[in-house]
């Protein structure tokens, strides 16, 4: 299994993406295609770790470049060729922390959809107190969403849940502001209906004050909500995790007592290693977004969640799934 | 000034909310009317606290009763009369931990809206790093909002930030999942350009993830995404919070040193006295709800949050605001 990278998207490429490369390489877990320029890479990593590769292109989607533009623009850019790598059947998934617009441009124009796939979405795995972990999807690729489109998200997310995570039917929620049907407005009214025929472990609405508690496996929303989800809960842990340093700080303990408080407080930092990339669902390969603002180890275990998708053939299952949904999903 | 109290509305009415109106009581800084049944009140407060006395009515909101129905079937329930006692005059405003639809429909009934006004929004204040708070809203009541109510939403909580914690003009933000202008969804992108339009001091769009570094006074939002802001704040906190707890449980420190740890994350537990209880702006009077599960200080720090919106005569601000606003408020 070969994974395609996009060396040149990301807050800190080439440099961090190459030594999260690096590091990924070493378990051997999957080969790797870097796509990007050559001197770059070759400056930074002089010698190619075990299972690498260099596919060499100048081009790349500028800072600040509109994405679409871009690609129109510049038929080589390192992302869209880490795409076609993957339509071409060279890799099998690539990987970028380019912007997502970027991602979904690349993967729409090279790769395409899943038959039947409308709009598709990002799902990131969050923190649960239970350890279990949950996959909230969109979390920011579509802003406006009709209902038949979140009923494909919940089709789609259950699919990698149940794939990555567990050998049970994943327990699908609806994120709403209130439990009781017939909360909410009028997409999660419409699309509570569509979850609730569907064949579906659907567990109801879930309110984001109880989704860290683990009363489901798949949070389904719009990529607006999703986003405003995500962000807010980076925003407090943040907010708290400095709090938390100034009071350590005051309250000055020896440093292996201030290392075991956070070891506890580390799986809510949202933007931990762990929850910081997530697939582009309802792409007909693996296509890979991380947080711009990645460095070497979430690049590495955002590859080693792909080498896992890919493995695991969700996209596959997601084919199977969405061509025996029936005309409620289209 | 007086204060009516729904004594009757809440997870823990009527005890928490009459032991909250004690605690305020004692500070003088308003009387209040405690509005619920005399025998429930007097059997829990067997004296009178100072400055206060009993509405004595029979009837309230029950448990899981629709509001609208209960308040068209029982013409006194307890958060009636007390709305009905600031539209006779006889108290500036009222509170109620009832549930918000009860809160809406009572304000709404009544005591009616500021002329002008299409949908009161609640306001909540949320805490920020640099200590000087936010105002969000709406964070519940309309759950689906045109762009020109947003604009109302902007202009009625500038002015209730203004009244209460600064002398400067509000910087009101946009909630939004991107920074650029043209960004976000479709209520989001026709709002942005009402607001860069109105005589407001607009800073633009704000993602969540730096609302709590202070970059705006005022975040707008329809109640759908306020909610979700709100409540995934409150579930970050409370998961966070936990961790810390096993954390310090594990590091076993002295007492004096998890008290000064937990101080300063205080600020930062969203459900904390200070951010439980908020305005319901644009009705003609002062209504607020406070959150179902608030106890008594909570409870009490909620009257001294009303008493001074009532001193320093919000309603009459946001009515003159409005009329000045011009068609795209309207």
């Amino acid at each position: 299994m070969k994974i395609a990278v996009d060396v040149m998207g990301g807050d800190f490429a080439p440099r961090e993406i190459l030594l999260g490369a690096q590091i990924f390489a070493e378990s051997g877990a999957a080969d790797l295609i870097l796509v990007g320029r050559r001197s770059d890479i070759e400056a930074i990593l002089p010698s190619l770790p075990q299972g690498c590769e260099i596919a060499d292109t100048p081009e790349f989607v500028e800072m600040g470049e509109a994405p679409a533009t871009a690609l129109r623009k510049k038929r080589n850019t390192s992302i869209a060729l880490a795409a076609r790598l993957v339509k071409e059947g060279k890799a099998q998934g690539f990987l970028s922390a380019g912007s997502t617009g970027a991602q979904m441009a690349a993967s729409l124009l090279e790769i395409g959809r899943i038959p039947g796939v409308e709009r598709p979405p990002v799902a990131v795995v969050m923190p649960t107190v239970n350890n279990t972990g949950l996959v909230v999807l969109d979390v920011g690729a579509n802003v406006d969403c009709k209902p038949h489109q979140l009923l494909q998200f919940a089709i789609m997310g259950a699919a990698y849940f149940e794939r990555l995570y567990t050998s049970e039917r994943a327990r699908v929620g609806l994120l709403n502001v209130g439990s009781e049907p017939g909360k909410g407005n009028e997409l999660a009214k419409a699309t509570y209906v569509l979850l609730e025929k569907a064949d579906l472990n659907f567990v109801g609405n879930v309110e984001p004050d109880h989704m860290f508690e683990g009363v489901c496996d798949v949070l389904v929303c719009d990529g607006f909500d999703g986003n405003i989800l995500l962000k807010t809960s980076e925003g407090v842990s943040e907010a708290v995790n400095q709090a938390l340093k100034r009071g350590l700080a005051q309250a000055n303990l020896p440093p292996e007592v201030v290392q075991k408080i956070q070891n506890e407080l580390r799986r809510f930092r949202v933007d931990a290693p762990e929850y910081s990339g997530g697939p582009l669902l309802g792409i007909n390969g693996g296509s890979f977004v991380c947080h711009g603002k990645s460095k070497a180890p979430v690049i590495a275990n955002a590859l080693h969640l792909a080498a896992r998708f890919v493995v695991s053939d969700v996209v596959g299952l997601i084919a199977r799934r969405l061509s025996n949904a029936g005309p409620a999903a289209s």
